[in-house]
């Protein structure tokens, strides 16, 4: 079976087409063509760049330091409002608790270093990339796989709205103007991400190691800036702070407010599983490289992150929609809008970009992952012109765009749905590796489990490791419960009704493509035995175009009949005696409407024919199709045709031929 | 050809199935089977009632009484705004100029005299109903009919949205808290208006008759208790009026600006011509009746137009949005906001309402009249359920509506748009008038010609009457130029722009339908000879649905070739290895797809087979139509055979067959 091009004719049409069917080898009766359409031009090749090969999919590794850049800026963007949010719940107790800001943030350290201690050990359990999806599937089997899917992709949506709602908050904040465009704004940011995906990032490393590495620079110039006036004794306080609605709530320091405040500066962890995602982009030693990122990157975050809730107290902070605690602290600390200032800001506001870039790499990939097992539909998988998951891409700027609407691009208001999903697969990543390590341990020195395409190898620290994962599996448990409690009525509510929506929708999808998958079976498959047409010619008028679609009904069987639907008497009557001369002498029946519907007494007629069906006989409509020359001149014809086709698609054994007219 | 009910089997179905094909008697081809088939319940159902059968088209006739309240709404609706928009225009040349009111009004019931005698002459003329376009399609040819159309058509959108905002306003001065809502609330009522018409408006008279002479009776009293009190000197002015806002536009009293507030003054006359085009519905003697129910409907217009244009002087009325004339009238004659003053507003909302509805009735059977001859899409010959042009309905609803978002329903912003299409609907159908008796003059005594569905017979007052209808044509002519220059900046412009567009489109599609008459014409007809199939089978996977269509196509040749598009190379290679088992030795090609394309490649492969085409061969292609269950899990399909048969059906000589497959 060689490989040939389609060839086209050339010389003699006719005898080229007796050639190549006379001279088709009797053993070669399966052949390849290569065919080198291109899509073609148009505004969208414009917008997203010329279509890609499949054979171009780029195959790259990267370094530690780009390899920061690149899976770091989820995790990292969160210091810009972490603090922010811990902040917002407090300020409702008044002045007193905000000095909770620091302790609180520092409970969050520690937990963010376990979580980070449990991945480490996943990096280098996975080298392949153990994201909480394939984790669970390998371990825990197929439901938690899907409560973890359905977790990651609401985080997903949830990761765009947030990290853009803050990034145009940052812009805002320095541009109070904007203000009243904020929603506008986010929803055009997040087409302009879209694009850029459905270009095709070929994570290229330099363009995302200079914004990455500008937004950490700038970060720990003001941190440090602001440390040395703290104790210097120059910091001030923040000039013309912005006002905190507390719409009349008033709240006393409770365990339960601190608990709340808590839940919110949680945010400051989504994002730090981005790594073990994209193990496979790491340079040899893959599993080592990716894991010292992990920890660089956990300490950045950390450093971050403690800093400035330790220095939003000292300047009064206020947490508010119109400016961001970022901007308050940037003005605060460099004396005004200057141009520290307004690169903390750029920086801010790029990394936040960014961060929602990150969603946009990994919700395309996990979908297309859960549609290949069958728990979504079989298009996510499709790589669009540019190679990439086209339709997850677009789904998940619209779904992100709807939120951002809804919630006015309001922080938050969109955070207390957000932790909730990354808890979740934080839970079930670091359950599954425990469940691993369980495993692991009870094997024989060498021996090894294959199991759903990952291997369990005997792991001689495995109580150790077992212990470490379980711990962060236990801790993530209870943060998302404290944090589902804490924050149900602010909006988390949403979220525990629909992660088990979304569960649910992705077991109906898998047992419609089981099921269509044992129908279409070859199993016990006997070939059918077609005896008999029945054909039944559909006849609005007689003209040229019916009465070709009556010459080939005739090509198939003798036992034709014409159908008319009579509306107007006058038209029947013609029909009738046009009938007499260019009938060929066939059948027609004409069936009387009198409530002038046109589809229905077709498919009563047909029904009628169907229910007398012999066995081995197989009944075909024939349908002419008007065919019009430009499009508009649909718009001036019944579209009968069309119609008629999703009337019968629904009754089962009825095949339809639609006989094309051209005019 | 007897009648015989389509009979369903009850007993044995083979037999049965048998015998019908046996016992066809060949005499007896052709048959006629009525079928019962009812639209099924729906929502719709239970908007608009349940469907009726053509045989019940409704034939009643009235008296003058009746025919007034049937005819009279859209032109006696016109005294609720006609004064005000008069008033308006004066308004930017100060108080002094607010005496030119009444003279105007003059002037237009001058016009509105002649207008009428004009009609009243082809109310005789045209016993079977003459409105504008029939007149001007049988005395002066296809153009000026088309004219005719487009004007009226125009129009009939502009009296719903100008009735509608207008009876809005009415409600909205009595109610001003209601302002802020006034264009949901006119939308709300365009599709009230839309429901009843949809339901079919059996002009049952008496629901006319008691809404209009409520209106005709209150609006009497209000302007007689007007003048009495005048006369008595105890008439007051308006007390609060609302305030007129110039906008800074100062005007000086010049010929210019009588004739632009004469232009706003002549939408009185708007609806005139409506029982011309009823003529039939009038009882014997018909044109009597109907003419002199026109006398009576003028008077009235006339008396209480000229009634409302005096008293607004005496009152100091000022124009507004805020507060209708006729509102402020009511409240200074009535001494405040009591029971006679709201039994105004009512009346003269519901009146108003009632004008749209004339439209509503008028729109769709002119829209099928062009229909019917070709220039207009043949769809809005269709009449729905309920025995009314629906199509012609709701496009009369949506277009308005969008009218009335856009201009927000503000009456003098409509206003500029609305009288150039009713004044050269008239200037035609006079026009058509005075070519009809000139060709009357010309005939000899007893002698008549059938011109076009009319009867032309010799008339001795011929000279007299051309007269007539040609002064109304020429001043309704200049009046529109008139109404064209001193409204062209105000909006009259995209009505001048608007119908010459409108008539382009409707000849295009008049050269369309003539286009597809000739293409499909039977002259010369000689019968396609097809002498050999090849079939093309579309292959996706080898399963029980593609071996189904496999097995189809193998009934109509031996030529089959089965394609396959290769985007996954696994995928291909199982296609290839099962192929050998199934393929019941048929050739299979693979079209390589290095771009991930589905369907081009494909319409590429076809294009060649067409290109080799041999004469009397025809090429089928055979597509697998995979059948859902529920709706929902087509979602989880790639709609590819829907994609090709868009992409087939512009390839000439190409029969689409699809082989359903159901689950």
């Amino acid at each position: 079976m060689e490989k040939t091009r389609l060839e086209y004719p050339t010389g003699n049409v006719e005898k080229e087409t007796k050639m190549e069917i006379e001279t088709y080898p009797a053993d070669n009766y399966i052949r390849e063509a290569s065919s080198n359409v291109k899509p073609q031009k148009s505004v969208q090749n414009w917008l997203i760049g010329n279509p890609l090969q499949t054979a171009d999919a780029p195959n790259q590794t990267i370094g530690k330091l780009i390899g920061l850049a690149v899976f770091a800026s989820d995790a990292l963007s969160s210091t810009a409002y972490a603090s922010q949010e811990i902040l917002i719940i407090l300020a409702y107790a008044g002045t007193q608790a905000l000095g909770y800001v620091f302790p609180i943030s520092l409970a969050i350290v520690t937990l963010m270093a376990i979580v980070t201690f449990s991945y480490e050990q996943t990096v280098h359990a996975y080298p392949g990339g153990g994201g909480a999806y394939i984790v669970a599937r390998d371990n825990l089997g197929e439901l938690p796989a899907q409560v973890a899917g359905a977790a990651l992709l609401t985080d997903y949506v949830l990761t765009v709205a947030v990290s853009i709602s803050s990034g145009v908050a940052q812009i805002t904040s320095a541009f109070p103007t904007l203000y009243h465009y904020r929603v506008e704004l986010a929803v055009a940011m997040v087409m302009f991400v879209m694009l850029i995906n459905l270009r095709g990032v070929k994570e290229s490393g330099m363009a995302f190691a200079i914004p990455t590495y500008f937004f950490v620079v700038t970060m720990f110039i003001t941190v440090g800036v602001g440390f040395f006036r703290y104790f210097s004794g120059t910091l001030g306080t923040v000039v013309n702070p912005p006002v905190f609605h507390t719409d009349g709530i008033v709240s006393a320091i409770t365990p339960f407010l601190l608990l709340h405040a808590f839940s919110s500066g949680t945010a400051a962890l989504t994002g730090i599983e981005a790594i073990s995602n994209g193990i496979t982009a790491f340079k040899e030693p893959r599993s080592h490289n990716a894991g010292i990122t992990l920890i660089w990157m956990a300490c950045i975050l950390a450093t971050l992150f403690l800093g400035i809730s330790f220095l939003v107290g000292p300047i009064h902070a206020v947490p508010s929609e119109a400016e961001t605690v970022i901007s308050q602290l940037g003005r605060t600390i460099f004396g005004g809008q200057g141009l520290m200032y307004l690169a903390l800001i750029a920086g801010t506001a790029v990394i936040l970009i960014m961060a929602a870039n990150t969603a946009f790499a990994d919700f395309p990939r996990l979908s297309a992952l859960q549609a290949n097992d069958g728990y979504l539909p079989r298009q996510m998988t499709f790589r669009g012109s540019r190679l990439v998951y086209s339709r997850g891409i677009v789904t998940l700027a619209v779904v992100s765009s709807f939120l951002i609407i809804i919630f006015q691009a309001s922080v938050t208001r969109l955070i207390p749905l957000y932790a909730i999903g990354v808890f979740l697969s934080f839970t079930l990543s670091q359950t599954g590796m425990a469940r691993r390590w369980w495993k692991s341990g009870h094997l024989k020195n060498d021996e090894t489990i294959e199991e759903a395409g990952s291997t369990v190898a005997y792991d001689r620290q495995w109580i150790f490791k077992l212990c470490v994962n379980g711990f962060g599996a236990v801790l993530t448990l209870i943060v998302m419960f404290v944090f589902a409690i804490t924050k149900f009525h602010d909006g988390a509510w949403v979220i525990v009704i629909l992660i088990p929506v979304i569960v649910f929708i992705f077991y109906s999808i898998h047992k419609h493509y089981k099921k269509v998958a044992d129908r279409l079976s070859l199993q016990n498959y006997t070939s059918l035995n077609i005896k008999r047409h029945r054909v039944i010619v559909l006849i609005a008028g007689v003209h040229r175009g019916s009465l070709a679609a009556l010459t080939y009904a005739l090509t198939l069987t003798n036992d034709v009949t014409s159908i008319h639907v009579s509306i107007d008497p006058d038209e029947s009557r013609k029909v009738r005696e046009k009938w007499e001369t260019y009938g060929q002498g066939t059948r027609l029946v004409i069936l009387d409407s009198p409530y002038r519907l046109l589809i229905e007494p077709v498919m009563e007629y047909i029904s009628h024919i169907l229910s007398i069906r012999q066995p081995n006989e197989i009944v075909t409509v024939v349908v002419p199709q008007f065919v019009p020359h430009n499009w508009w001149e649909n718009l001036l014809h019944n579209q009968t045709a069309l119609m008629l086709r999703f009337g019968f698609l629904f009754k089962p054994g009825l095949v339809i031929i639609e006989v094309p007219y051209q005019v």
